[in-house]
């Protein structure tokens, strides 16, 4: 199964695709998907919505997570990112992709181990989990962490819904 | 020219679309629409934006202007409020059609006459300028005052150029 993970930003969007074959992932593409401070909020989420709808177009992945965006920081900040992700959320739910959410410290639990771990240390350990892969750049080591969130959580949920059919 | 104005929500998404002939503005229609709390966000965004796709391709408007939101609310609040907002700006921008954005107290200075204007008296106005209308709802009247103003606007930005081509 396919797995693409979004990190949503309206000037830097980061995405990655991961392959899923039972425990073992692998690394598919990463890349980020920019739009420009000089032109209008609708010119940049089209622009937005039309680069990750030819990602997925593209590498068809049958699965989606969005990173749960931190809402402490101003208000405009927190509407400019609202509307980035608004748009990061519908373009795989246009392609018939359910989409999972994951706030930050439940990836970097999973990726990192602890819930409070640095920036850095996510790139870190996607370098580990992918090693040789470039990266396009935080947001896309970002996203890919996403993507490894939400394989593991669908593989443990699989997993309970194996044990409750031997159970029962 | 056919103008729709939006009113953002994540909830409530309201819209009202207008005719302008020269000076003359009628009322074509509005409505709300609307997503179940009890769906997944990806869900919710994907139901706003095809409704707001099916009223677009319906009733054709050649302009589009979107309430620019209060950011002054909570941090969770203004994110909800983005997301919503992103896809009222997508949809007409995928459209083909320029979105316009206005601040709350420029549509209530328009329709009103001041800029800090209750929310009620814009319902009220409205019922002035288009008598008989039914309106589906507090942010269908929003919709149709963002609309005004924007109608305002382009003829002010028109009667502008026809100066400036008359006297060069």
């Amino acid at each position: 199964m396919r797995v693409i993970g979004i990190d949503p930003g309206l000037r830097i969007l980061g995405w990655g695709v991961i392959e899923v074959n039972g425990s073992r992932l692998t690394h598919v593409e990463n890349g980020l998907c920019t739009s420009s401070a000089q032109d209008d909020l609708g010119t940049r989420l089209l622009s937005l919505h039309d680069q990750l709808a030819a990602i997925i177009a593209r590498l068809r992945p049958q699965a989606a997570a969005v990173e749960q965006t931190f809402v402490n920081r101003d208000g405009a900040g927190t509407l400019k990112l609202g509307q980035a992700r608004g748009v990061a959320m519908l373009v795989p739910a246009r392609a018939g992709i359910v989409v999972g959410e994951y706030a930050p410290n439940a990836v970097k639990k999973t990726i990192v181990g602890v819930g409070h771990a640095e920036k850095h240390q996510i790139a870190h350990m996607i370098g580990i989990h992918f090693p040789g892969v470039d990266l396009a750049g935080p947001d896309a080591a970002d996203a890919l962490a996403i993507a490894i969130t939400h394989a593991y959580h669908l593989q443990s949920g699989s997993r309970l819904q194996q044990a409750i059919a031997r159970a029962s």
